[in-house]
């Protein structure tokens, strides 16, 4: 048989020691969520190909798994493109299944509604060192709540959470689109060509001010945009409070209860925070995503270059299925990150059972076997991890394979009878 | 837009409530196996089409969802047969993957390896009610180890976890497929029909000794077989110790390995077992896996009409991928049906944490807003599950709601401070 040991293409194996950090950093993420009174869903992970292809997701709509359709439905041989032999693809996030799903059973649901998924998601993206085409995703969303409870409530979740998980010293960084927009207004930018500024705004972190001017520039934007733009900017640098600067600066371009509001998120945020972070203003973040229509916020952890994570309020999406608007926001965690962070730091999972093995002889047969499993039991239902094997001839090798596994206690069981 | 509210066909969005009881099966499955030495693993959900093409998945393979090739290597047009389009498959169980990760990995897992694996699998079989193409299967095996070592923790391992959910008065049912040819060759069927002949021995269950009879005579068995096998079987069903009358009747037939091996698991689990279940020999059990060995088991619960969860041992299907042969067994429980079972029996989480909401007047903002958060940021340190969320007109109707919920425990908050 021609079988095929590899995974396919641009997906993992996750090995046992990867996995309990896995399933730990799970468990520590559906407590601390379900505290914030997050309640788990799941959706399929396949959904139709119209819902995939709605221009909601941006350029990952580019990277589709399709599956092709099944039985008489399927004529390969007459088929002349793609539509004609698919039905349904992968999913490539899990707000655009969240939508639906919201959009399906909302008279099911409170509200409002605060949801927690966990879930794998593909892209096939050109596989690179830590990027997979089947990765996971953990995002908190907040269906049906108008008001900046909601940005709060998924900031000060998802941060209990990274500090359960051990991590401090991160940021949040807060923008809001409006002001994206205002500051761009005020500078004199054409409207229609906010996205491109956007994108170059966006590469401040790494190209600093001299670099977006160049680009944006190159980029044809007039001389006049760009220099007011970055007088703006530079003000904001030196400004004590960037919020209330750009309050000022804005007045007339930017509706005041757009600051107001990201005034009042920092704030509680700052004063009622549980983990180790600072919450920081950043007029160029802009979040890739067009969907979004007020807020946005990630996380930036300093060990990671990039962001870990992010999200925002996404207003009009609801509507778009359902033709009523209902107010949303969301926080997704980069989980892929977070846990390649943890392996890295050499993360150790607290108060794990204790690791017993019981080496049991060949030979050691009826009344004898049952009473080393029955001894097993026993130590199981006290709270140890216990493991039942057959004891090599090597039995010294076996020990040392046993202990780098972490067991740490060992008990020998001979045809004759316990012998040490 | 064209968006479709729907999941797409045979698929399932799941509900908060069924999903506070999978999360909960989850945590105790994961916990429990991994009290005995389980380590969780995972694998993609898509394996290539030539290992999901093996003929080891029988059936299944029939029912593959197959993902499009993309970019160049897709010629739709051009293409003759489904082969041209696809490169790889939804897996359709976890046995496969199983097997190709070890013989990927072996050199650096623990031998005997033992794995826990929960993952969705997908079949796209007609759907029906409680029936779906995504569904979740929950797989222990443990591989490198040739003793019922193996046997006994396996099902000691799920019927302890089948206890720790509520589950009592089930059945373990147990056989030999080396017991099933020796019964079958002692009666004088042709070996080459022995698949057939266990076809219909697997309908004893449902229609008898008789109608199996019937069957076996319609399939075209000589009388004498068919009559040799009942008397067999009826010898069977009045003797006290099942396996004993075999190991007797089948003296030379049926190596008495065979039925030793047999006694000791049986033995074993009764005397450790911590579940309230019993071992039952059943020498009629088949299990329609073609890849199976040795032992095979299947759990019985009385409430449901089939089986929810069985397996057995496959001591060949490692050598298939890697040529060399590693002995293997596993034990599937069916989550989808434990799941079902649970919420049919109303299955009440215990030791759940309290539920309390804070419901927060429009108009409470900055500092008092602040203060509503810390004080149910306090909560929450305590362990209790703490739901801010704004007051609705109908308050009334809102707490009503939230009792349905769960919340049992409200605070109010008011713009002109605490009122009640």
């Amino acid at each position: 048989m021609a079988l095929n040991k590899k995974p396919v293409k641009g997906m993992k194996d996750i090995l046992p020691e990867e996995m309990q950090i896995r399933d730990y950093a799970i468990s520590v993420i559906k407590e601390t969520y379900g505290k914030f009174g997050f309640t788990s869903i799941e959706t399929p992970c396949a959904e139709s190909i119209a819902n995939l292809t709605s221009k909601q997701g941006g350029d990952n709509e580019k990277l589709l798994f399709k599956v092709l359709k099944r039985g008489e439905k399927l004529d390969v041989a007459g088929a002349a493109s793609e539509e004609d032999v698919v039905d349904f693809g992968l999913r490539y996030d899990l707000t655009v299944p969240l939508v639906r799903y919201y959009s399906a059973h909302s008279a099911q649901l409170p509200s409002p509604f605060k949801a927690l998924q966990i879930g794998n998601v593909w892209r096939a993206d050109n596989p690179q060192r830590g990027r997979y085409r089947q990765f996971m995703q953990c995002d908190i969303d907040i269906l049906g709540e108008a008001s900046n409870l909601a940005e709060i409530e998924l900031i000060l979740a998802t941060t209990t959470t990274l500090g359960k998980l051990g991590f401090k010293g991160f940021e949040i960084r807060i923008n809001d689109r409006r002001l994206l927009k205002a500051m761009a207004a005020y500078s004199g930018f054409p409207e229609e060509a906010y996205d491109s500024v956007f994108i170059t705004l966006d590469k401040m972190d790494k190209i600093g001010p001299e670099g977006v001017k160049t680009e944006l520039l190159e980029n044809g934007f007039g001389e006049s945009c760009v220099e007011r733009y970055l007088e703006l900017y530079q003000g904001l640098e030196k400004a004590e409070d960037g919020v209330a600067y750009l309050a000022d600066m804005l007045k007339g371009v930017a509706e005041t209860s757009v600051t107001d509001n990201l005034r009042e998120i920092i704030d509680s945020v700052q004063a009622t925070k549980t983990a180790g972070f600072e919450m920081v203003f950043d007029a160029t973040l802009v979040r890739g995503m067009s969907y979004y229509t007020g807020t946005i916020f990630e996380i930036a952890i300093p060990e990671f270059g990039g962001s870990c994570g992010g999200g925002g309020r996404y207003d009009a999406m609801v509507g778009k299925f359902t033709g009523k608007e209902v107010p949303a926001c969301g926080f997704s965690i980069g989980f892929e990150r977070i846990i390649m962070l943890l392996l890295e730091n050499g993360f150790q999972i607290p108060d794990r059972p204790k690791k017993i093995a019981c080496l049991v002889e060949k030979g050691v047969e009826g009344q004898a076997l049952c009473d080393v499993i029955a001894k097993a039991q026993a130590m199981r239902e006290t709270g140890s991890q216990v493991l039942v094997v057959r004891m090599n001839k090597n039995k010294k090798f076996q020990k040392e394979q046993l202990m780098a596994e972490g067991y740490a206690e060992f008990e020998e069981f001979y045809k004759e009878g316990l012998r040490n």
